[in-house]
């Protein structure tokens, strides 16, 4: 059959897909645990409406299976003669619903004990607990979303700051698996036309405009480097951007966190026992979030315990992605002001570690009076090409010129013009191979080579576009995905 | 002017309410806070639904403020150009809502930072972070709830097992502020007649029907004794029922509490953190809570250390309802069997506390041979009016015996026949406080007093019913009721 091999694919996956869509009813707490004023219960599956239906008793004296789709009903939830809840149950008809299945979600009083008598009500009933991410699977299984949408749903749960969290709305609502969708599309149209040549080989026909396929797979090389590219950004992004404060003790380090912290100091909080405490010091500036990595003076030293700490500090310096050095101003206090120790202590650094970017703080200005001042900023101006910051941690002064210079140094440009950021690794990895693929596929087409090693090529790259949108998957790797939400979603 | 002096009072309490009912608009977390599948964001007030229509903008294009009531769409929280999150938004309308006024609930993504986004958008937008209890407590103002049954809210909320909840759930569906209710206005009505008299006290007639308002009061006293009398039982089920566990060291305290704990672990575990570490230990059986506090064995000592923790669990006992002494059959063993020890150790306790219950155990009988066994069972059976029980801890034999005796203890009827209970102190007080005045009046009928004295009595009594109801309240009273409450309800 003409374009039977690339469709054969297909098809096999839509059976395997429909095979995999369950019949059951899961059932979970969509909220977080523990005790709130309301609790959301959430129940999908074919059976989610009559046994709803088959415990509710609305106020009014409607029927849940009778009641238009997004509607909400006010009612008791029952059990024989035992009244558990006064609900709300608000109905959703698939394939209108998250799930894309027959969707029912209770509104409970947010005591646990309400939680998990409904949720033991409606087991007994035959629904079936749900695993972790079984709604977003279904919704996948379903076509609601395709595999990097869903994995963009776990990510936007997780994302704390404002820049992560864009990256995840925008993966959401599309973001580039359109994009990759599109070329894909394109790259499936020249393929099946390179194949339907083979069935008339003898011909020595030329369905397939090879000027035209050489100009998509210029495009989707243009792409997918982007792509690949912004991996960088996105990666840092969604971890904090890593930065070592080096400095001797006593020169500010914390004061310098704290004040650095201020006015987000109420965001951070909310946040309540997220990371602040497991991690270093997180912080989010201008909606990019940081991860300070504090660590022990650098100097000169005989003792034993002391080295172990150094070297441990040079260890956390390869961690990070940007230095902070901090020297105090008192040094250059009264005294014939002399750059030797400061230049000391930064060479030792830069020594090691040639390749991070340094900054470099002066602290505690506000301990020096004009004269000393305008004394340091000239001598600091006559050093060549190095990056000097005056501060005060305590009184606040340059600390927002410190929080610019932090922001500019992840400020690619692609964060800034809203452009499409990969942050996910698996995708990262998909698009690598896709690229090498499609280079495959165009010295192949350079070197004119037989259609059917083209094809193969080819079938290859759409392969690994496909495992991005999840149009090429399987259990072991949906298992693997899921398993990282949390239950209910 | 005629029934002036009651209905001033009532007329100034509606003029009072009326002038609390806050025209500005709320927005809180409903859900648990924390990160989940989704969380829930309440807004209420006269501008929740233009606010909410104002940042919202629906995938279908729909209008929020044409919606009906009831119903729930689906599109994204919007700031300017930047999307915050993909979400359904419920709309009550008015006072078909939990606080009577026009409610949105947002349904967004459970991540933190959404949450706290989308909340400061509200605030941003004019809306005021809701205080504890405030939904609630405009429920209240609005008339939706009585004031017992807004405080039921809570107790709903913090309820941890069945009994709790029953009462809880009881109450918030009425319970007895409705039987309250009925009284106080039939009680409204003879005060009213009785005043008039006063206002035709030359002609000296009688409106109110004397031989009627006694049998009125004989009604409203025998409820009172009633739901007094059930605060008692009450009390104990909100709190669990305190249990001392009392027995020397090694007689198997630690695994009877585990064996009674075996099939409710599960159930105890998933309300995690709640009390089981804080209180001592705490588990239900048969939907009743029981506090077990465990103690210091005691006997005979000279050591000063030893005495102190004896006298502690002297003191344990004391809070406990009823004691377990726990004996190991041991003793029993191969030995003439002797009931002294036993008796001296019982002795102790019951001369001290010669008014708790006591349920003495003779523990790992599965070390007895049969023939040791049946002794044992004479010997305890000669002994008169005594309640011993045989167990064994370990393979859990005479476990469900126990169980069954501990719930015969509190089964008081109250709660097997589905009765009312009164769990609220303020209510207990308040009730205590109506009968007193209650019985004045009667006094004052059986002695003839005048008109003018019985009014003031009665007007009394209905001021504590109100209070029950929340009919007579004030700013201090609502101001610590609701501050119980939590955030979002």
């Amino acid at each position: 059959m003409i374009q039977s091999n690339i469709y054969y694919g297909f098809a096999y996956f839509c059976q395997q897909i429909e095979s995999m869509i369950p019949s059951d009813t899961i059932v979970a707490l969509a909220t977080p645990s523990g005790a709130g004023a309301i609790a959301v219960i959430r129940v999908s599956g074919k059976e989610a409406i009559p046994i709803a239906n088959s415990v509710f008793k609305s106020v009014q004296g409607k029927d849940l299976t009778t009641q238009k789709t997004h509607t909400i009903l006010l009612g008791h939830i029952i059990e024989g003669n035992r009244t558990l809840d006064e609900v709300l149950i608000s109905k959703f008809k698939g394939p209108h619903s998250y799930s894309g299945e027959d969707v029912i979600e209770i509104s409970c009083h947010g005591s646990p004990y309400i939680q998990q008598q409904i949720i033991q009500l409606f087991l007994r009933k035959g629904c079936r607990m749900a695993e972790a991410g079984e709604f977003t699977l279904r919704a996948f299984l379903n076509g609601k979303l395709d595999l990097s949408q869903a994995e963009a749903v776990a990510d936007l749960i997780t994302s704390e700051n404002e820049a992560s969290h864009q990256i995840a709305m925008q993966q959401m609502r599309g973001g580039f698996s359109n994009e990759i969708q599109l070329l894909r599309d394109e790259l499936l149209n020249f393929a099946s036309l390179i194949e339907l040549e083979l069935d008339f080989a003898e011909e020595d026909v030329e369905f397939a405009d090879r000027a035209k396929f050489k100009e998509l797979l210029n495009r989707i090389q243009e792409v997918l480097k982007r792509l690949i590219d912004s991996f960088a950004v996105g990666n840092v992004i969604k971890n904090g951007i890593p930065v070592a404060i080096v400095g001797e003790p006593n020169v500010g380090k914390s004061t310098l966190l704290n004040a650095l912290l201020n006015e987000e100091r109420a965001i951070v909080s909310e946040i309540a026992g997220t990371t602040r405490d497991a991690i270093e010091d997180e912080l989010t500036i201008g909606g990019i979030g940081f991860r300070f990595i504090d660590t022990a003076g650098i100097r000169d030293t005989e003792d034993v315990v002391e080295s172990i700490g150094i070297k441990k500090t040079f260890k956390k310096i390869e961690q990070a992605q940007l230095v902070l050095f901090l020297h105090s101003a008192e040094e250059f206090r009264n005294a014939e002001i002399d750059l030797k120790s400061l230049q000391l202590e930064v060479g030792k650094i830069a020594l090691k570690h040639p390749d991070k970017p340094l900054v470099i703080l002066v602290n505690k200005i506000d301990l020096l009076n004009a004269k000393e001042k305008t004394a340091l900023e000239n001598m600091l101006s006559n050093v060549e090409g190095s990056a000097f910051q005056l501060i005060s941690a305590k009184t606040g002064g340059g600390v927002d010129m410190l929080k610019k210079l932090l922001l500019d140094y992840v400020n690619t440009g692609a964060l800034r013009n809203n452009e499409t950021i990969v942050s996910n690794t698996r995708h990262y990895d998909a698009m690598l191979k896709a690229l090498e693929e499609i280079q495959k596929v165009q010295n192949g087409l350079d070197d004119s080579i037989s259609g059917d090693l083209l094809a193969i090529d080819i079938r290859q790259a759409l392969y690994h576009f496909g495992e991005i949108t999840g149009e090429i998957t399987s259990d072991d790797l949906l298992g693997n995905i899921f398993a990282n939400f949390c239950i209910g979603k």
